[in-house]
């Protein structure tokens, strides 16, 4: 961290602002005095300065920080990918490339086993739907909970799929106790309370990009559940919220080469969301593929026309099947194994 | 709520899709043919409607919702402005103009019972200070908890203001048995498990809008609180998120008068998120009086430059009596009562 | 400017660097050596570095600009607030508080007369009216060009009121001979050629803030203008483009304290184009005295329903009476002089 | 367009409404009555019809524009890609694969002719060249103009490769006489007079998307170009402005397979720009391709470090081959022909 001091700060103000700093926080800090301008340096572990303290200070004119804010998911301390092992022969990261598909909502016994059938023959490898349902509005359906993690469940039986499901409290927590992946939507994204629980849970946790997030923030989230001493998160971005009016949110494809560079994390990518348009879904899948990702999340419903949410945004079994072929032809191309 | 239909379609899947509209949700259809347009009109409670289903049928071409999807908080079904009783001789709402201040976070006896007494002087009748905090980084301090909110009591009993502090967890609710307003934070606007569970409190709730959610987004989330039971909610506007990066935040100034309009609630506006600046929240605090604000809520700190958070966007009790004093000339000129 | 360079860089290519810059730009390099880095603090006039130069050069790690890049219109260099002059008896700045009104296009001689005589009656002392229309469609109406130039200039003749009207070319400049203020359009803001053209008049120009221009950039475009010769620049507020769909535009209200702070220009507001709906016009207006600016430019229409273009966001003379009467009860309150 | 009547609208103002639409426009009206709704269907051609106006008649309740506003570069009414040829052997659009290269700012003999040489060798059959720039500062380096044009004219002779760049007023166009493609700059993507005098252009024109456009507007601005006469247009996505702040504009990828879909005209995609990292644009090239896009325009300088303007997103000659050599690869397997 480098912070330039006002001009006319005087030496007792310099050496009271450098104590402080050195007592408050774990550093050490060097003063250089330049022609024009005078700079401290900030050496050690930076992450836990309080930038807005600092800058409340009188004596400060500006504070650059040359460390990211996010240590257990930075790449410079950890530059092997990290690869996410879920059930026996899935894995997410590390040069595969994997398909998550299912619908919006868990509905029925019928509908997540047919889906389930379906999106196995296709080449996904890991079953999503949902059961608890952060809607807008207090009258849209909800999910059936409990029931629908149920369902979910004879759903892996019948197929062998692990299962991902939103979580949506903390106290939701005993009923996930064997889902396989536990996922955090967008909204949920700095439900810190949320993350923290999840740093204890021995599970992979797929965390969402919120929709006005930065790329920062949304690491920062990875580490409060890797900090709480869970390392297996899965990063899924999913279109940021923008003025264009177009598409439901705007998918933010340049996020996926920069959080490869700087974490080690995987990140899927989920065009359904990002887009709210099923025929949009197969170029931003290819794009996804072509920037980087390491998978997809894709809704998939075998009647939208009456899914219980969501259906305007949810490709037929059939349509995926196509996708999923032509991300077999693609994947490799960009150095990834679909098996 | 107005649809719509494509040219092209039959007279059977027009009658199977007014069918459908009326099986799934109680509604009562009706169709008009233009010479160029079908058109169907859906009345009744269409609030349940799940718009991405109804998009999702292939006879559909585009959808216009003439009615708000919020009804307890919406004014035209309560058209005198609510009244939130804060214990005794404080409102919030109703004509009165209301001063929330206190510190970002609560940090021992002395401090905050020090900046009680200076604020109450002042002229706040509500005293904020944060227990738990929300911080972007998990190295950030975290707050005190249960003991900061123990602290708060002790500035309560000392000055006789009613406390306001943030909760982020349903867990943490016994703790607040006795806090005279509870603050749902930016980042759980949208935490629907918290805001159910809020909704069975019968104290009142502080909901501060997120940094991306629309005015819309924002009502719903009131009005999960009041379909849960609890129609005591204080709105508060504390900026949007934009490409702007002069401010912290873009105060939605218009967002006052729109909800004023469209809702029954009170509206406060925290200058201090919005701004991050010190000196930005003097203007900022006249502008949200002149646009129709029933109040302010406003950091305060003693000693900015050892605050243990957000120390750069606080202001002294000094400049926060100066800014009440503006406010108590200003309020009566735009209609409010200033005690 | 502090660049702070990489810590692996040698004695020599540190020379270079410095060097370079001295010799590319008019600046003094001073180098200081710290333990953990090597900051290069540059000194002189900085405002013409091409940071995205500077940038790629391999041995810089970061910039830190302590120097607004605009010098003309900073207020540093001008602590005292610009006031300017338009015809007899009328000024914008310095302590005055402005009404420009009239309609969004000039129509006919009937109309642009008829609404001027008002809004004199009203206060207004300038008059507004477009003769160029930039519209979004090329179907959509255009203006009536020279002849609505002509239009104005007679109600000017009638009422006294200097007149202001866009202008979109450069080449249009001759029929604007004798318009009193030109205004720039949003969509124009950074149209180079035409700032530096308007940089070559003796008259004043009226800049609108760009839909997606920051803070920053707007007073960028201001000194074009200054730089080229015209320091008579008169800045607007008009609001700026989010995600929120409920107003038109976002009333960037934070934008009016910030800009009377760093620059002397007076700055109005135009809430008709923020809010894009005629009953938020009043509040807005409030919130904007409020926050401290100069003046307000309102769409003004007789018949709203049958305008030519932008009917919506106009209001009536009678409603802008309404307006400029508590105008002329608010704007003392806030240090400004409505006569 | 479908135009929603509030309820209590009486027959006489029903017939004033529709008779006032067919009279200010060229269309025909129909009413439906509903139960519980008044719909006015318009047909005929409403891109003329000013919305703003529409929605000021105190009847209305909302307006549903069911038909795009453009209609020359509506793909409904052309439905084959329109090709626009470029000298000879050289095209965009229609099943091929087009690299724009070169240098930012066109700065002496040398440095382009080495460039265009360069970039040819690797592929790029169109040399772009900036000799006017746009920048936001009026201290920056502003291009050599007239001299730079001379100097791309002579790389041109020396190469082969036709060329492209970017004009900033209609006074310029003398001196563009005989360059290839005439760009337009995201900042002038709404400067209508401009676009209005290169309707009259017989070259092709390369329109970039503004910051905060959407697409809408986008294909807007290329009807104005269409409807004056010139339908050769090129259109370039290169990022739009958001919240994030990693990367310089957020590449908008959506917009690739949506604009393919609603309009016949080519995309390009410039990465340099939307980027602004140079280490960015390969795998923002790549997405670009599998989103659909018929070209990429990126910026190459031999040396970036030395380069006048925007250094920090130019990449080298060999980095440019590089991607040209991934291009080759990639382009077939997304159906386009990269000879």
């Amino acid at each position: 961290m480098i912070i330039v001091l006002k001009n006319n700060t005087t030496p007792e103000q310099i050496e009271a602002f450098s104590k402080k700093l050195e007592r408050d926080y774990e550093v050490t800090v060097s003063v250089s005095y330049g022609q024009d301008s005078i700079v401290v340096g900030v050496m050690g572990d930076t992450a836990g300065i309080d930038i807005g303290t600092v800058q409340a200070q009188s004596v400060v004119r500006s504070i650059t920080r040359v460390q990211e804010p996010y240590k257990k998911v930075n790449r410079k301390f950890h530059p092997d990918d990290s690869v996410i092992e879920i059930g026996e022969g899935c894995r997410v990261g590390g040069g595969g490339f994997t398909l998550i598909a299912g619908p919006c909502a868990v509905e029925n016994e019928e509908q997540i086993a047919g889906i389930a059938a379906c999106v196995k023959r296709s080449g996904a490898c890991i079953l999503r739907g949902g059961a608890f349902k952060p809607r807008t509005s207090p009258y849209a359906f909800q999910g059936y909970g409990a029931e629908g993690l149920e369902l979910l469940r004879h759903a892996r039986a019948r197929t062998g799929l692990p299962i991902v499901s939103e979580i949506m409290a903390p106290s939701q927590l005993p009923l996930f106790e064997d889902v396989d992946i536990i996922q955090v939507g967008a909204r949920n994204m700095q439900n810190f309370e949320l993350l923290k629980c999840l740093g204890k849970v021995d599970r992979p946790i797929l965390l969402k990009r919120g929709l006005a997030s930065s790329i920062e923030e949304f690491l920062m989230s990875a580490e409060y559940i890797a900090a709480s001493g869970n390392d297996q998160v899965i990063l899924c971005e999913r279109g940021i919220r923008t003025f264009e009016t177009m598409t439901r949110n705007t998918l933010d494809i340049s996020a996926i080469p920069i959080i490869k560079k700087v974490s080690h994390l995987p990140i899927v990518v989920d065009p359904s969301h990002a887009a709210g348009i099923p025929w949009l879904i197969e170029p931003l899948s290819m794009a996804a593929i072509a920037a980087g990702a390491d998978g997809l999340m894709i809704e998939v419903h075998n009647d939208p026309a009456n899914a219980m949410c969501d259906g305007a945004q949810s490709i037929t079994p059939e349509h995926f099947d196509a996708i999923a072929r032509r991300v077999r032809e693609v994947a490799p191309i960009f150095g990834k194994t679909f098996a």
